[in-house]
């Protein structure tokens, strides 16, 4: 555990020094305010003489004087922050990934990301702290946000709002991804094996229905009128909630799972072949997110793979949306789905 | 590949709509910008009869208007935001599920978190751009701030900074957590199980060196006289570069193997038994942050433990040094990392 030190009773703090402002600087400077400004905010338009702007630096130094970054957006009449707010669940190796990239190619075209989390706050409540911001762009990362928000956000100045999301959202960039489509296409891929007792793992943690009840939905939806059963298997993300799910297999009676995803499906395949059960023969095992440890275990996991925008393709998305406001692509884009079939199943 | 749409050549677009400012609502609402501010800020500190407020919230809900959230905490004089900035490299499952806990713990006590991504800037310009937000608080992960790094961020209005790093920071709250120690509890435990030649493997990956680097050279600290000997073995993250490098194990000769983390180890296992190799008869294996895939794997990966801060524990330590700056812990805290041994070492 972490030794986290509990201070004794503090003794009177020092009073605490005042931020500097751009009036300070100015003062120290012998300059007006808006020549700091122009001069650190580097605003091209206006000629300042080289002395002049190196006593505003040495003033700003010696004061330890930092710009407000929103006061400076503002002055300049821009942005370049992309908000995008954190997702409700702690985030998987798929998306730890998606996020990465895209930080990296937004980065390199001068963008700042900054992934918002106050979970406390949901719908219009939600988008209005991200509107606080002003933020140039906004990438919603789930189902998460109406029209309504996205006119809020356009509102309060931001330039493009993209979406992943089930369905269009009128005003935004929207990438289509409709988590049913996991499910249908691991249940159209257990039926064709000859599969009728399908098992499909639920999470059971928090905020982890937003994606599991959709994937729930497809798998039923694709198996509707065929005769196959489908049975919903709450689980948690333990070796021990996988083992308990494993104990109750002979009188579940199950000869396929879809195990949600592969950081769920695995655990639960190997608490199966602690006790015995053969996969694919007893039991045939499908993942999704194509994981490398899905390739790692034996035998391999088949797994739906969702191939999420690649980093430099959804910046550049997002940086063409950002310079020509209020033209959204005429068809949402598609977040393709593919199943990668192993032995597993 | 996602469908990305090219827009085609656009029509010129609509005059933007330009944003409304605390003056439109003013006007609107027939009172003056401070009557705005009071209202839409709830500072109580000012009376105000209940039909101008409904006229002021009337007026501002009609334009859309949504206050700027800097603007707002620089009236109120204080600001809710803690400021993390994000890692280097694409997070693992430990660190996401640490920063998700936090968040919510964050959330809980009415802190924003913002995890703040500009991968171009380092230094000093990475922490300038930090402080440009105001945070009240910034927790750095990482090794990635000095001295004046944490003076720039006080001045700037930050009333704590806590930092994970290998050595306390003046003027921060520190959490010690030096990597090296995670090597050298992997090279102590290889060494005891009788191993004398040992393989660490180094992620080829960019940024991964911040933590490779130490974690290498504890093993090769701890090692130093013994005559075991310590062999460099750089790997990617992915199956091809382990098949690699477990088909060079013949000539490589080594007895034991610390896989950096788990996410490296067990690729790297895999593809030694591929090949026939006996885990842990001829090749012993050890990874780090204990992860649910190290108990999943057969046999059982031995890992390193590193038992980050609960998010509510470290939420506290936060909310208490915002609320009493100036006063920095008399020792700082220490992260403990310790041995979870399994039968792959």
């Amino acid at each position: 555990m972490v030794q986290i030190p509990t201070t004794p009773a503090p003794p009177t703090p020092p009073a605490p020094r005042p931020v500097p402002t751009s009036a300070d600087v100015a003062r120290l400077a012998g300059v007006s305010r808006a020549t700091v400004s122009y001069v650190l905010n580097n605003t091209s338009a206006v000629r300042i003489s080289e002395p002049t702007r190196q006593r505003v630096h040495d003033a700003a130094r010696e004061l330890g004087y930092v710009p407000h970054a929103a006061a400076r957006s503002l002055r300049a009449g821009h942005s370049r922050m992309v908000l995008m707010p954190a997702p409700a669940v702690a985030a998987g190796p798929l998306y730890s990934q998606f996020v990465h990239d895209l930080q990296q190619a937004l980065s390199q075209i001068g963008y700042t990301v900054v992934q918002y989390g106050a979970s406390g706050m949901h719908g219009q409540e939600a988008v209005r702290s991200w509107a606080e911001l002003r933020p140039v762009a906004v990438l919603v990362p789930g189902n998460g946000i109406s029209a309504e928000g996205v006119a809020v956000l356009k509102r309060s100045g931001a330039k493009a709002v993209v979406v992943l999301a089930a369905e269009h959202v009128p005003g935004a960039h929207t990438l289509i991804l409709d988590h049913a489509d996991v499910g249908r296409l691991a249940a159209r891929h257990l039926h064709e094996r000859g599969r009728r007792r399908i098992g499909v793992v639920v999470p059971v943690e928090r905020g982890m229905d937003m994606f599991s009840g959709p994937r729930l939905a497809g798998v039923r939806e694709e198996l509707a009128g065929t005769g196959a059963e489908v049975v919903a298997l709450p689980m948690a993300h333990t070796e021990e909630s996988a083992a308990e799910l494993a104990a109750r297999w002979p009188e579940l009676g199950l000869d396929a799972v879809f195990g949600y995803n592969d950081e769920y499906a695995l655990p639960l395949a190997r608490a199966l072949q602690d006790r015995g059960v053969d996969i694919p023969g007893d039991v045939a095992v499908v993942g999704a997110d194509d994981l490398l440890i899905a390739r790692l275990a034996r035998p391999r996991l088949t797994s739906v793979a969702i191939r999420l925008p690649a980093g430099p393709a959804l910046a550049d998305l997002v940086d063409r949306a950002v310079h020509r406001p209020g033209t959204e692509a005429e068809h949402p884009g598609a977040i393709q789905v593919a199943l990668v079939v192993r032995e597993s199943s």
